[in-house]
């Protein structure tokens, strides 16, 4: 069965988008820990992130630098921090997210939950930063 | 001032160096979060991810690739996790962590105190699987 990310990558389930090429996609996390955390993912449908192929897993952070680069510009932040754990969903997905301290990169606690329209203006805001 | 990962790369701090090439640096962090945690270092000391050229950015994620391959022969866990924080240590490092549940690599929670002797053991049973 098609991960939720490929139903993404494939227009059947919607997401807010915020960058994508051929190979890769990248959209906000509808669970995040912060505003404006974003997950990039591979649009082959892998698993494990050590197990792709190394010119994947090398677009995939050029990749994903260009988007944490937009974020940069465009989210109140330090920095952007990275992190790619894979218990959940398996496909790889790569989370960038906007830090101010430690804690908000802590995968156990409560997620935000924000509105379509508050996803939107963010990934809004994003996509000015390119 | 050179930092503390420049010191250990010229050799003026020990460290548990489970890999090493012309352009970066792996070794056990002395405050992990859990058995087998690793620091992946690229020698030229950078502050923050997303400024370094996008061929070493490359670079530094296929020799992790290496490392995690090595440390998911050699480690107990179910994957490899992956964190850039960076709110510490101004030169850049990507955490390798062997992950079992999503709290092993919370970095809020503390620490482990490892003697030498169990670092050293566990840096001599990564390095087999190379």
């Amino acid at each position: 069965m098609a991960s939720i990310f490929t139903k993404i990558i494939n227009r059947e389930i919607p997401a807010h988008i915020v960058a994508e090429n051929d190979q890769f996609i990248a959209f906000l996390d509808i669970m995040p820990l912060v505003k404006g955390h974003v997950l990039v993912v591979p649009k082959q449908e892998v698993d494990y992130i050590f197990d792709l192929e190394p010119d994947v897993l090398s677009g995939l952070h050029l990749f994903a630098q260009q988007v944490a680069k937009a974020m940069d510009k465009t989210i109140k932040c330090t920095r952007i921090g990275v992190a790619v754990i894979g218990l959940e969903v398996p496909h790889v997905h790569v989370h960038l997210v906007p830090l101010k301290s430690m804690d908000d990169i802590n995968f156990t606690r409560p997620k935000l939950k924000l509105s379509q329209e508050e996803l939107g203006d963010i990934a809004h805001q994003i996509k000015k930063g390119f």
